[in-house]
């Protein structure tokens, strides 16, 4: 089945392809009465936007985001918001080589397998366009959980990681990059500008952090707070693995490394002297940060040529033209962003619902 | 809410606690006509069982699985398949140090910020125990996808990991690591045996690999393969991460090595010269093994003094006594095989609904 | 698929066929913190259980019902409730008719056209037995819309209805048809005995209203109030219509006479003059009454033969022997009151997710 | 909650008010590879559409439908497929009345009880116009039950019901009032006028048979065949009962009387000698036509006077002025028969999904 609606009671239901009229996202079950216009969306959509550096694709698409329901005199009414963005930028371009022989690494083959036959153009359905659907609805998520922040970036290009000391969150929005380190992207401005000189492509790990999470959001056993993290992040495209807190790396700990001990705090509230489990215990926010971390491959879609086969089965090469993201990794943040904000919008009402 | 449920079309529900009568689970969805006992199930439960080797917890449950339901003259009937398993060794302890003061890193603060108060017994809900539920119901899942062999394993202790030049299968079943490596297990022994003496724990990464299934399926955008793996996989206890294919591996890479170049294959499919993606793209499997690795920190449960806080606030420091495995990870093995099962069977119908 | 779980936020999966060894159900998203135990549950099993007078079924059964899951030191945890009735009374009878050849109106052709085969023994899991795991999952419900009363009985049984002006809500326990009408209970006496000795069935209606209901509960626009009353009451064995409020006489009405004007009530809640709406409008409860009527066929469990073809598909003819109600909706009253709080507590809880 | 969304694996969610700029659907889980385009949706949104006779509104809207996603070169790809309507006759009214006071029988009061406020112009998500959305989802969904012929018509207007023995659905396209019996129709023009000119309105029977459903459709407990046309139909603004085969008469029967007696037919299949069942039994289709009943209230927009209150909670009257149907029931032929074809649709996947 196409299961395109994430979340259980805060439900996002996305729809369209690159290269067709346009993208767009249903929001469910909103609460009512959040101020709310295109001013709140656009900003993240903006961010996320191609065209925006040569770090990134050079399509051009002003994604003006259009809100088509739900929202009365400025508030949200508690009915399905419908946002709609425009394909503007669709370039009338030859698809000839997509259309006949599949791109490894991309969903081509496996969309062929399962459907027979696929909207070739830009990749259609499985283009990491439609993550603009998702930021815009993530923006209407935000609105639903105020007191969480949720901070974005990317930590690593390529395996050059930021060095933790010189993390900066004022110097994220400094670069194109979404680096807090200021020295890691000087560096990643030839690292990433060299692959794209050659036509090749760099992986990334995205890292998001949201703060404000009151203790007690999440839902056991299947709708672990951490197991929907998991699931959001997953979804999208070029992502390989996520981690919540230490991660893989706490496969490495003993028991008593990996301790989050507690003490009284302030307010009643407990004060942890560590963070590895990030922020959820049982699948439930402790009121500790919450963090992930992401991992995206290299997007497949490189000049360099790769051995294929036709969709006659027949042996042929492929070199993907277009315009694509060296690094698919940095417009990814506002992606992983918007999901995290979809989870917890989801789960603080779930948990309202249970326990009032 | 509390969403004991997973699964879209084959559903598992589980239901019990640690240290009352009995756990279960529903499992409903199954197709009809399948030859089903309990002689199908308890194999996999034997493999999960505790108290079977000195480097899991002492707690000796017979773990025998009744069908109640769903079942007729040997054959699954389509009906809701009801599996009991009634816990025997609920030792008469003593609980009152874990209900006055929380375990860090356990659910137990967690638990009580969400609802108010907990079961305290054994980690009530919380506890692992609960994966019995699923390894069972995984084995219902493995007679709906017949074609798909599915071999998990430990890669990884403390992280001293194995070698995967010493990779045999046949040796998975004679250490009490699922270890595929002699040599590895050979030396985990004395580490977990170590650990265990120090009253500490050990994280672990399993891997387990899914062959035999057929490209196509999977469903995007929010149920995809990965995404679903992902979920299933982070709702397992104790689990912090998971890749798929390389992982996070493959965020250090380049296009061109992240590559899975495809040739023309016998009998029409096509063969892939490498396996970066583990077996999935843009969601849906290409017909190549499915491969997913798991981090399992730590247990919390040591006898290690933490500092922490009563339920009342107060400073406190806890000791956690009883019997527990000093490495989760390793009985978490036949539970990821569960889960992989789980969700490939829910895939298969679910690519069977939508395209016949 | 078989969907055996009901609810949304507040979910019931039920499990058990009529002659396996027990049936049940899974209440999952509870709120903490309810006092319960079994002695809460039992009242109303009682109300359904069998072999109580000579208008129902002889099958004796205790329906004694344990709580497996989800409760710790008498009050709810918010884990799932796993709810246990062991089937006692399942006669070693001959079901050789019923397997070789199709009883008309009931389930038996369309289970074998849909599975291929079935559990024939006592209708399986298309028997009226599974109600009782609703009835006794109704019972929690109830625990979790205090606010709420339901009231349900039988307003007509084979086209004999009561006088309304001869209503008593006290006299409802006085009968065996829990009829709200003395002098309809007395005749009825007749008129199901009658049936019963010529082994034959009727047919019935029954009414539930719901008091207390606050104005705001419902989901527009496919989870409607009504919408889900709707389904809730036809899935209930033998149930072939439902009404909301004034249901078909409303099609034969004109506006005006349909309206329920509205006027300034007391504490700032509006006064309604009339409800002709059943409590519900836009899928919405208003703080009126929620008002459901239900039709109840006769059962087609009788000992009038009729006509029939075997599996073979061969002529035939059958007489369904064996111990069957002949009014299967008297039954049906605290069925019907079960799934109306479910329903009410599944939308109240979601109420509260999305409005607070 | 704001449950938007219809259907289990086939899927309808849609989105949008009565005064916006547009109204919309998307349609998941489709089935790829089916010819689609606008030219299949848009005859059945002709026959819904408004201001065609004077027994309907007036308000004019084209109601042209435009696909957005999910069909690519002629075909359904098995992505979401995005539908959209502008709303272009938004009649600049003063709505202050409506905003000011509660009309009676509508949802006003109910929405501003749940959230707070609503957007009162013309209904807002509670108008019937949202209904043209899923007749054009339902002509999608007809595209995927090919096998399945859908016949709804009015069988009674204000209670005068057509004569079953003039049933000629030729008849039915013949008159402005979807009816089958051309005596009937003659009779409905003076009465609907009449009513249209008093400024009140009349309630309405629409029929709805489905033929070609094959045997074995539908899903015990909780998504039988039956519920899910109950829902179906109940969440239809205006609704107030749903009856299958022969509903609320079947109570007033005996056992003998109801019986669907079979003898063996063409080709394997039984043949039946009655349907009172209305082709379900047990939840699952029988083979026979599925046969539905809903019951329309006169609509609550009337020019007579009616008592009611301000927001304010002050006594006041209201006349709804504006463009209103006399008989809703007329227009919600073509919405029983998508929804019909909705759950037969979905139904259709769910029985591949389980039993292949």
């Amino acid at each position: 089945m196409s299961f395109n609606t994430f979340g259980r009671v805060f439900r996002l239901t996305t729809w369209g392809e690159s290269h067709g009229p346009a993208i767009g996202a249903v929001v469910d079950g909103c609460p009512p009465g959040l101020a709310l216009s295109e001013a709140d969306i656009q900003p993240f959509l903006d961010k996320r936007r191609p065209g925006t550096s040569k770090f990134t694709t050079q399509r051009q698409e002003p994604d003006q985001v259009r809100i088509l329901s739900g929202v009365f005199e400025g508030r949200t009414t508690g009915t399905p918001i419908s946002l709609m963005i425009e394909n503007v930028d669709q370039r009338s371009k030859d698809y000839g080589d997509v259309a006949k022989a599949y791109r490894p690494g991309h969903a081509d083959y496996a969309y062929d397998a399962k459907y027979g036959f696929r909207d070739y153009r830009g990749g259609g359905r499985s283009s990491a366009r439609e993550t603009a659907s998702r930021v815009a609805a993530g923006a209407v998520a935000r609105l639903v959980v105020p007191e969480v922040s949720i901070l974005g970036y990317v930590s690593a290009i390529g395996g050059d990681a930021i060095n933790p000391a010189n993390f900066d969150a004022a110097e994220i929005g400094n670069n194109a990059f979404f680096c807090p380190d200021a020295q890691a992207a000087a560096r990643w401005e030839i690292l990433v500008d060299g692959a794209r000189k050659d036509g090749s492509s760099l992986g990334a790990v995205v890292e998001c952090v949201a703060t404000g999470v009151p203790a007690g959001w999440g839902a056991p056993l299947y709708a672990k707070l951490d197991a929907e993290l998991a699931s959001a992040c997953m979804s999208i495209n070029a992502v390989k693995g996520v981690e919540i807190g230490d991660g893989f790396a706490a496969a490495t700990l003993r028991g008593e490394e990996n301790a989050d001990p507690m003490r009284p705090g302030e307010n009643g509230s407990p004060e942890f002297l560590a963070n590895h489990a990030g922020g959820i215990a049982g699948g439930i926010s402790t009121g500790q940060s919450i963090r992930v971390r992401v991992a995206f491959k290299p997007t497949s879609s490189i000049l360099v040529p790769v051995e294929t086969i036709t969709r006659e089965g027949e042996a042929s090469e492929i070199i993907t033209k277009g315009r694509h993201d060296p690094c698919v990794g940095i417009r990814g943040v506002p992606v992983v962003e918007a999901m995290m904000a979809l989870v917890l919008a989801d789960q603080k009402l779930l948990h309202r619902a249970q326990c009032g």
